[in-house]
């Protein structure tokens, strides 16, 4: 096996770099790029909701659901990732299409996996069992090895926001996949999930063994709470910016008993900025994917402004300043990987502080 | 100084036992019951609440509020402990009692405090300047070291059980007190309080600044969210049974951000037994004050049946096992010390496991 | 029952006194020292050596190592504690003398030990069937619920600083106590313990089931490391002296895996002050025992003044200030229960920082 | 931008994919290998001691330390990655070579590397102007940003091999790097650096401001013991295989104070496999690279017999199983990334257990 071979015009080191790439070595000293001086990898990119909604409703027209995975999904494809169907380095962003009365079977993967709803109703995803109702701007999990499986029983197409880790989980070599059986999951089509019934009470956490009945002991950690409903997210920031009078509010999606992010891999995040306002610069190491949920305004990302509307989708690079400035009032969804920086001790953040959430000076 | 002197038939003992007094020492070997088998300190106890109340209501009509450290308190004082005013060896219990439009001024100590409603409407109780709004079924905290005075510009008295950490600090020689001002604080009597503003959205947590603006910086670790409200309690409970199917379920009230005890010190626990459930004996090291909040029953503590209805208030002394039975549907509120032994790894536990919550075999 | 009855000048207050007394319960506004303004327990007190070790030479010829508990213990009894036979509200502390030939057999209970070797040599202490040999500075453990009995198959008596959590275990009505074998377990007189093979290497953990093999499961948390060398502890002090030119230097026993305390409950340090050099007042929520292990000078606890040498000990109260000075080079072991009050989130300082290790700028 | 375009036969299909790909979206469906069975990126891999110290020298007698960055490094390429210079998607492996005389001027970046020495004597590595002495089979660490320089004022040359996460930090787009001052660090060529003044005691921890002197602020979270010393590893696998009487033992380099690893990011272990001994195949998620320190045998990884002797270095894909058997006594280096897969639950492993150490029993 030979390895990349460098040249040299003195023919003592040329020979030298062939024998080094024979021996699958290379020289560190001709290495370029290799340790930049801050993290360099990306540039930001958005995604038109008008282009999205229009291919994932075609792609509903066109391609069966049982082709390929039983997923129907078009994948955000970063041009600056060399042709592979990711939107980060680290992070998998998608819209996914399902038409009445469409079931996508069951399977499980150790890649952690979160949707939230777009446009739609009537849709139902089961995880290990337990069925988690949809409908736009709930956020709803499928976590690391738990079985899932959607049902479309309703009248109506659903289109969400996909968003993985996968890029990471493969960068890592730590993918497992396992198809499930083909017979579907009877369930009773309630709009509350047992994961609800045991975990959705504010600081009242049940004693006993029906505390981990959700979880399958072979899976990972992950929130106990696998839906996290629109109603209650609306509520809570309106009575977040009540309480401290400030033109942007923050929530960070929980575990209920723990505080833990929603997956280990997976930070999940809503802002809401009140029209007028712009927030601080921040910049933090690692990527995220903004899916702006209600207004419109602009976000100026590294240096470059990008204006959105509700369904758009941008991409924050790592170490890229974020502000973001809304015409009319805005909730923006965002997913990150900072929890994986945090925990190897790799996180660092620039211009925060006060920028979340209080009362801003300008 | 001199110590307890032992004595001894022998007189070369005698006087060298007479030498170790004069030390300040002591010998072992005359020691007795110094290391029992097993806990042995108290014996379980039951306060009826008809002389509860009955005692509060006439404390009212002949204590002014103001004699003794602003605060009409009757606390149970265990007939095992000496004549000391504490129901265990580690926690305070006591009835107090409020008239209307009376005020009870600020002050703050390193013992925790948290308030259970018995009867009565219309009081506040200001943490740190958060106005608490207090109603039957409510738990309201008084954290460790946290300013607090207690409002009741109301038409009814209201009574409420105190549970505090006081024996315990106490006997760890860690009390610190400090009187406030006299001058009450102004407030605006939301039913809402700024904590549960922030951090009563289940499983979502405000990101920034204002996630910590509850908390005085001076004072230890508890809970970001300071009053727990009985219908949310309530709620819990009926769909935790809901979805178990059980005849029991237990709730514990933690930290909405890091699912820890309300305190430190102090644990509380909501356990609600069906009519004509009857709980599997548990017994743990620790001490527990049950108070009955609804319904009516009798348990077994340490072998011994007390029989109880609402209001009604037992001590549970360590390693004592303990078991309910409902005649009708029954909630009973639990303090206990037991996050002490767990943190310094003197926790143990018999019986329990399924015992809390999942659908019992009986 | 009744407990402790008030009394009032006025009748009809005097008759509810006497109805609140025979309902056991206390009015909060009788009760006086109830809340301190800060703690206020016990005072200092010294026990010198000289005392100490004749008295405990006394017992090895008055009384056999059989009668009470096959232990030759004479407790520090502090005057402040009504004839308990305890150091502190929380330490138990004590000389333990053992006599050429003599055997202590086993037995293990819920309060932890250790002991700090004071004179003498060629002791066996076997803690769950780890022989741990014993000389003079060694510091040596039995943790709790851990099996451990004492042989001294030597020729010279020996007497150690036996303490224990064993007050705080009682307070918190926690004791478990079980009586072992009469039959002494056969050992190899090794000078390093299984526990030093496993865990005395510097940051070096080993791998797999041997990393526990010493711990019994049913026993709570404890160091790994279960004998701790003076040779070792002289040499770490001289190099950190060394290498921060300081004039004086603490170091702290912990478990070589986690850093943790030697027991959930109590903390074990020692301190080194250089001949004429006066460590900073520094006060702590917490009591601790100091023993004198080397050197001459004197402490400044609380305002009062304690001259001392080799084997003395001495008390400090919570939140007394502690000062020391050195006239010839000295080495003090000091035993707290400061690990408990971190836990529960009680404790406390004032005045550290610098003040341990760092070069002085007196 | 455009990114990867899918074609198919039917036309339709095939435009809506060309405004897919315009749109830099992918349809899932079109994927393959993006969910594999089991982690599947990489085979093991071999370099020879033989080749890798020959080629070393060369590039000593050829190459100038001050060209390309002021570090003389060959690393190890794996064939299956594409030409990239990394042993594994995650770890950078490498060998490093400096000559009587050079000296490598300080910079600093956030990927960690550590060092372990192959050949060579009287090298200093300066670790925020820490000097650590570095001889065969000692382990020195140089943090995440951490300024470090090297120097060899001895007569020979030195070769040690170098293990980074460069990869994985790359992957996370996490990368920074500093330059330091061209003047190079006077200092004091102790064989014993303060990192090992202040943590290299057994047990015990300083107390104090110097704790975290050697530390800067500003970086991340690693190991406060900055070398460990061949002597030291030998000898507590000799007293750990004494006591365990197995065939082999495992020991982890760890942080002396909390246990963590000696990197958030990177685990180091030796592994001490005797004579005529075969170690029971283990699989982990998370790739490694052996290094053989001593002795010479074979290891079967991923069902390839690999043969080695000292010098030597593996690759170990992820979920590949390794079993190794010693010809002669042998030591093996691992460098491993299972710190990252624990810390964000992706951690897997089959067949562990006993097999690390204790008495085995073939």
């Amino acid at each position: 096996m030979t390895t990349k071979r460098f040249h040299d015009d003195d023919s003592a080191v040329d020979d030298f770099y062939a024998e080094v790439a024979t021996a699958d070595l290379q020289p560190l000293w001709t290495q370029e790029g290799l340790l930049t001086k801050t993290p360099a990898r990306l540039r930001p990119h958005l995604w038109r909701w008008k282009t999205l909604r229009g291919l994932a409703e075609r792609s509903g027209e066109l391609i069966g659901i049982d082709r390929g995975g039983d997923r129907r999904v078009l994948s955000l494809s970063h041009p600056d990732l060399c042709g592979l169907p990711f939107a980060t380095h680290t992070l998998w962003g998608a819209v996914q299409y399902l038409r009445p009365g469409e079931l996508a079977p069951a399977h499980r993967h150790s890649p952690a996996a979160l949707r939230f709803v777009l446009e739609g109703s009537g849709v139902w995803t089961l995880v290990n069992g337990d069925p988690l109702h949809m409908a736009p701007g709930d956020l709803v999990l499928t976590p690391s090895y738990t079985w899932h499986e959607h049902h479309n029983p309703g009248t109506e197409p659903m289109i969400w926001f996909d968003g993985l880790d996968l890029p990471l989980v493969r960068n890592l070599d730590a993918v497992f996949f396992e198809p499930g059986s083909d017979t579907l999951t009877e369930y009773e089509p309630r709009l509350r999930s047992r994961s609800e019934d045991h975990f959705a009470a504010p600081g009242l956490v049940p004693v006993g063994a029906e505390a981990v009945a959700v979880q399958d002991p072979a899976s990972g950690r992950f929130s106990r709470l696998l839906a996290y409903r629109w109603s209650d997210v609306d509520a809570a920031l309106d009575r977040l910016l009540g309480s401290t009078g400030g033109a942007q509010a923050t929530i960070r999606y929980a575990d209920p008993v723990t505080g833990a992010d929603v997956m280990p891999t997976l930070r999940a995040e809503i802002h809401r900025v009140l029209a007028g306002h712009r927030t601080k610069p921040v910049r933090r190491v690692g990527s995220g994917i903004w899916v702006v949920h209600r207004g419109s305004g602009a976000s100026v990302v590294g240096g470059t402004r990008y204006s959105w509307s509700a369904g758009d989708m941008f991409v924050a690079p790592s170490w890229a300043t974020v502000s973001h400035e809304a015409d009319a009032d805005a909730d923006l969804f965002l997913l990150s990987d900072e929890p994986v920086l945090e925990a190897i001790g790799l996180a660092r953040t620039e211009g925060a502080g006060r920028a979340d959430g209080a009362p801003d000076d300008n």
